[in-house]
């Protein structure tokens, strides 16, 4: 299945992509995509269910962040080893883990907001796991059987709020739309098991990265056995595998992002993202523009 | 107002202590203590409420956690400087910022559980602030009023997991248990503004940290403004301000905790925490004992 959430900002309501690519409102079988409905056993009931009886969404209709709330966005960084090395970094022995902000989740055709005080905005899209299940001390064998999903998702990183301003990394991560995610969120049975899945990035047409998802040095299941040594993983939970090489930063003359730039990135299987680069407005709170 | 969730784990309803210091039955009022009832609107609102018509909570109820759910928990570190001074770093420049998970969250009076693996379980007591508002760009003059109440705060860390498991310190806070928050959230009225109160923990009755509140680097007024440049802040967000000195890291002979020992800490007219630390069972998924 492929798990949507449809309709204006803040309004929006669940649904299914049915087997034509049409939206079909999922409201009757579930109250929203997150926590308990993403369990491995809710999903399987609402496979079964008759997806061409459920009413289509409007044409057009937005799609928003496929993902209503989240208790946790958990991040890995340096996980192609071809970023490590762009960015000076050796590889790390086991996974270094960071947060993003919940509040950072915004939609795959969303605008990405460059915060008013942000100079250096980069892009990472990476391979994101929605978790079904509840995670603790859980082997590498049975860890997949705790993933809900799949989806694309861009890290947004604000390069010298990561690196000049504190030294922890969550502080240059968790700007509002630094998370735009989806467009759907993609259950396992619809993914080759070995996950080699081609994963992309462009900005304004141009190839920035470009990869596999088979690359990853830590893989899926030992992220999240990993993970599930140092917390518990709940359904809902998010997390972020890493990004391949063909980031902005460390080249001679970053192009990081600004107003204007179309950001596109996909992963093969799991859809695109489009969404173009607007400044905050200044002299306000910042609100979402989205 | 002093608010508490009372009951066994998990069953918890919201609560509010009178002038007597006996428990009310707040669930008439409020559905439970987090996101918009935190909101500074609602909480005048049910102050003007007469707390003696609640209904008593039943005797010696277990009081649990005071916040039923948080959309992250954002952390200071190193914001004492003789707590920076005792584990070998600079002062940092600007708040260094790190998050725990909300997984880690457990009641002031539940056991503190070592993880399956840990092996070097250390305290820091902190000054929790809970937030009340929606604070993006937010200055220090005006962030005051984004806050609900303040409460006491165990930032509990294993500090092998944090110094040689990867370089990023959320890997080493976010075990279950590991934020013992309470026993109640404390509204800004009932406290002086300057915020200057007694801090202390003890384990097994021996003084182990002593300071005040005032004496943080960066005050709970700049904390706000500060996250709030780089990340919106919701209603029930909890914000932790940082541990004065005295951690078992960097003794010369650490006396990290071990299952049995007892942890008290508080913060004058925040209450106080009495925690008995337990060792995860083995050769299970390591559920909460609590």
């Amino acid at each position: 299945m492929k798990l949507v959430r449809f309709g204006p900002p803040g309004e929006e309501r669940p649904g299914i992509l049915d087997a034509a690519g049409t939206v079909r409102d999922a409201s009757e079988l579930v109250h929203d995509w997150s926590g308990n409905s993403l369990s491995a056993r809710f999903l399987k009931h609402v496979s079964k269910s008759d997806l061409l009886r459920l009413p289509e969404a409007e044409k057009g209709a937005r799609l928003g962040c496929p993902l209503a709330a989240t208790g946790k966005i958990v991040c890995v960084g340096l996980n192609y080893a071809d970023h490590a090395t762009e960015t000076g970094f050796d590889l790390p022995q086991e996974p270094l883990v960071f947060f993003k902000s919940p509040t950072a989740l915004s939609g795959p055709f969303d605008p990405i907001v460059i915060p008013q005080t942000a100079s250096a905005v980069d892009w990472e899209v990476e391979l994101a796991v929605v978790m079904g299940g509840v995670a603790r001390n859980v082997s590498c064998e049975e860890a997949m059987s705790f993933v809900a999903g799949f989806a694309v998702a861009n890290d947004l990183t604000e390069r010298t709020w990561q690196f000049d301003r504190g030294g922890q990394w969550s502080k240059a991560k968790s700007a509002d739309t630094f998370a735009p995610l989806g467009p759907w969120i993609v259950t396992p049975d619809e993914l080759p098991p070995s996950l080699d899945l081609r994963i992309w990035l462009e900005k304004n047409g141009e190839p920035r990265q470009e990869s596999r998802t088979s690359k990853l040095v830590f893989a899926v299941d030992r992220i999240i056995a990993h993970l599930s040594e140092f917390m518990t993983l709940l359904p809902g939970d998010l997390l972020l595998t890493g990004t391949p090489y063909g980031v902005a930063y460390n080249k001679p003359d970053p192009d990081y992002l600004k107003e204007g730039d179309l950001v596109s990135c996909g992963i093969d299987g799991l859809g695109d993202q489009r969404c173009v680069v607007r400044a905050a407005p200044r002299g306000t709170r910042g609100e979402k523009v989205a």
